[in-house]
């Protein structure tokens, strides 16, 4: 490995994270209900929901974005993602016994609490389709460390 | 749908998200290369990518998190992601050029190029694994819009 290159263009931040699912409406209403996330666009493919920090959610009905979708603006290329995925979301760490009593009030069973070497926090869970879902204190990476608030 | 909880506890923003792929070795240095992510931790079974954001992307090698890997500080839940995923990383309006000139400096073809009705620009592309790789300015989503400055 070389390391990152010494030029090129700058990434601000990620924009989407996609998670492929059996049922969108039954994961619609779980992201809603569980992460408060609101939905922006939905049809019979995908669902966008939005994520605090202008970021984006996107949930794709399994097996339907394996052609390319043709806009009158562009095509959207193919992708069909499958198996259990894992994503995490950043929580700020004065609400974590809120999270705890959320996810208990909601039958959502806490799979697993970590308290990292750095001092971050992080919660797993199960969504839906079993995928890994984790909220997270600062302090588990390096660039995200506890000590340093969010601009 | 009964629409978002009126209270629930707050995201902040996506941490992490990730990618499943076939060589490790290989994605890091697309990631390094193409999108100028540093590695922060690296092991057989995974890397850790800083994004920009305070943000990570996390590649696992196909078939190594499907049991749960056991750390002195708990468990983390076994996962197993499969096919060809999506994920979009924001970028600047202002480093459009330079990501087209990048992309074709470095032999990676842009599949779909997308200028959105709220004025977005999107560039699509295909990493290591073939999964589908957006570099989007704002202005795709509402949450997003064009003429706002991130903060």
């Amino acid at each position: 490995m070389s390391g990152p290159a010494a030029s090129h263009p700058e990434v601000l931040r990620i924009l989407e994270t996609s998670l492929y699912v059996e049922d969108l409406d039954r994961s619609v209403a779980f992201y809603e209900k569980i992460l408060g996330f609101p939905v922006i666009l939905k049809d019979a493919r995908m669902c966008a929901l939005g994520v605090p920090g202008r970021q984006v959610l996107l949930l794709f009905r399994l097996g339907g974005s394996n052609k390319p979708s043709v806009t009158p603006f562009g095509t959207i290329p193919a992708h069909d993602g499958r198996g259990i995925q894992h994503v995490c979301f950043s929580v700020d760490r004065s609400a974590l016994p809120r999270w705890r009593a959320h996810l208990e009030t909601c039958d959502v069973p806490v799979e697993s609490w970590i308290e990292w070497p750095n001092g971050g926090i992080s919660i797993y869970f199960r969504d839906p389709d079993q995928h890994s879902i984790e909220v997270a204190t600062a302090g588990l990476w390096p660039n995200d460390p506890c000590d340093e608030p969010l601009t």
